[in-house]
């Protein structure tokens, strides 16, 4: 497996892997792999011939009292587990190559980035859009694979590949969990051992959630109430948000009638986690 | 020569161009084709083996007062222009092709559009980098073409498709001027003849400009006075704006040291006009 740090090699390698044919798909990381990104890369390999994980550390989705600098790290860490998964090749730019200039140039998407964590995080999804459309343009992958776990930006990258006729698809794959059921996230690493325990009680709160719906509970108020009590069995946790939101629009909902995005924020010392669960009262 | 309407259609139509190993040119156009237009279609003929021409009046450029409801189309007149200059086909959707659901996602270039025309057209050029980012994922084009008569236009295209890492090389043509020196553009089609005759004002204001810089004028506030006395000889003129900016930054330039563009917007009645020259005081 091999790791390219240039636009201009990884467009070679792409290039070739085209010319013999092969379908190419792109995993896009900042690197910290863990379980749920290797899930993306197993994804893949069922449908793509050649895969690219590209591993960098966006600047533009950081807000500037986020953890830009301490952000997890460990290159040779992610190569080993890339090529065991079965990458084929790793894109590894460095800030420089991906903006060489002042950037003048971004990709908004409006409405369904305002809600949920765009409220806490303004000009994240601008970064993340920004970043994923120069990613789409220079490797030019026919799939590209993103985790159910940030639900929000999944549906904000298929909304902006839908609106821009970007020539890829989009596909979204489950969530992976630890054994307690905490989602995997490189920002886990982040938690004491007290946090850590404690920060499954966010899955906690959904499955209770699941179980309300499942007995008939509609009313999102009252479901949030007995969620927020799951949360605060620990003292350690600070819910930033538990929203229930339509699917496509991320328009808050009241009462759940079929499909429900839950979506849970939540502050561990100055750890923030989130995770989702689909509902769906219809079935 | 074949008229497409579906981005299905236009996509299959490269594709097939595309494993023939033909090189694409794509021209983007509003239609109501003149010299200008072909002087591109000609251009794309060099470097290019298969030539899209795309037909598509983009609302998302028009603002609210502007002239979207009247700009000219006369769609029969355009189809056989780009047949007689060697066009391979024509890809003109409808606005619901283009916009099928309501448009959530805008490519923007900052500060580079916020001077010259984008003072009075605020959101003309997030339509125009939209719709060209649309334009050129559904066409994907190896060279596109633009003309040098929308100065601005072409310099934020150009950074656009820097800082977005499109795959794609962007070919800025001359402006082509009815003998008199009117810079061709379907605008001109709005003159009644009174206008039409004074309308070469402006160019001849910019050829003032050109000699007072060959003869060691550096200053643009006295070029400005004199070119000002220049559009002042009609009475059907109201200049907008005489700009020198930089041609890269497009940030105002007090004394010319080097390379400057120098634009003209100007009003003759309803009909909005402009035009620009390059001058080089560094020569």
């Amino acid at each position: 497996m091999e790791t390219v740090t240039t636009i201009s090699d990884i467009r070679k390698a792409v290039a070739k892997a085209k010319s013999d044919g092969k379908t190419i798909g792109l995993v896009p990381t900042m690197g910290a792999l863990h379980a749920g990104h290797l899930s993306l890369i197993e994804a893949a390999k069922t449908k793509c011939d050649f895969i690219v994980v590209s591993i960098f550390v966006n600047p533009t989705q950081f807000g500037p009292t986020e953890d830009l600098d301490k952000y997890p790290r460990d290159f040779e860490t992610d190569q080993a587990m890339c090529k065991k998964t079965g990458a084929d090749i790793i894109f590894a730019p460095t800030d420089k190559e991906m903006y060489p200039i002042q950037n003048l140039t971004w990709v908004t998407v409006e409405k369904i980035t305002e809600n949920l964590c765009g409220k806490s995080r303004p000009q994240h999804f601008r970064g993340v859009t920004t970043v994923c459309t120069k990613l789409f343009n220079i490797v030019q992958p026919d799939l590209a694979y993103f985790g159910q776990k940030d639900a929000q930006q999944a549906i904000v990258i298929q909304r902006m590949v839908a609106d821009m006729n970007m020539p890829l698809e989009i596909v979204v794959c489950p969530i992976i969990r630890e054994p307690d059921g905490l989602a995997m996230s490189s920002r886990n690493k982040y938690l004491t051992n007290d946090q850590r325990t404690d920060a499954c009680l966010l899955y906690k709160a959904l499955i209770e959630c699941e179980k309300m719906v499942s007995n008939g509970q509609r009313n999102t108020n009252t479901i949030r109430t007995i969620m927020l009590d799951v949360l605060g069995r620990s003292k350690n946790i600070t819910p930033q948000y538990i929203s229930f939101v339509d699917c496509q629009t991320l328009k808050n909902i009241e009462v759940i009638e079929s499909k429900a995005l839950v979506a849970i924020a939540a502050n561990l010392g100055k750890t923030r986690l989130i995770d989702n669960i689909i509902v769906d009262a219809g079935i």
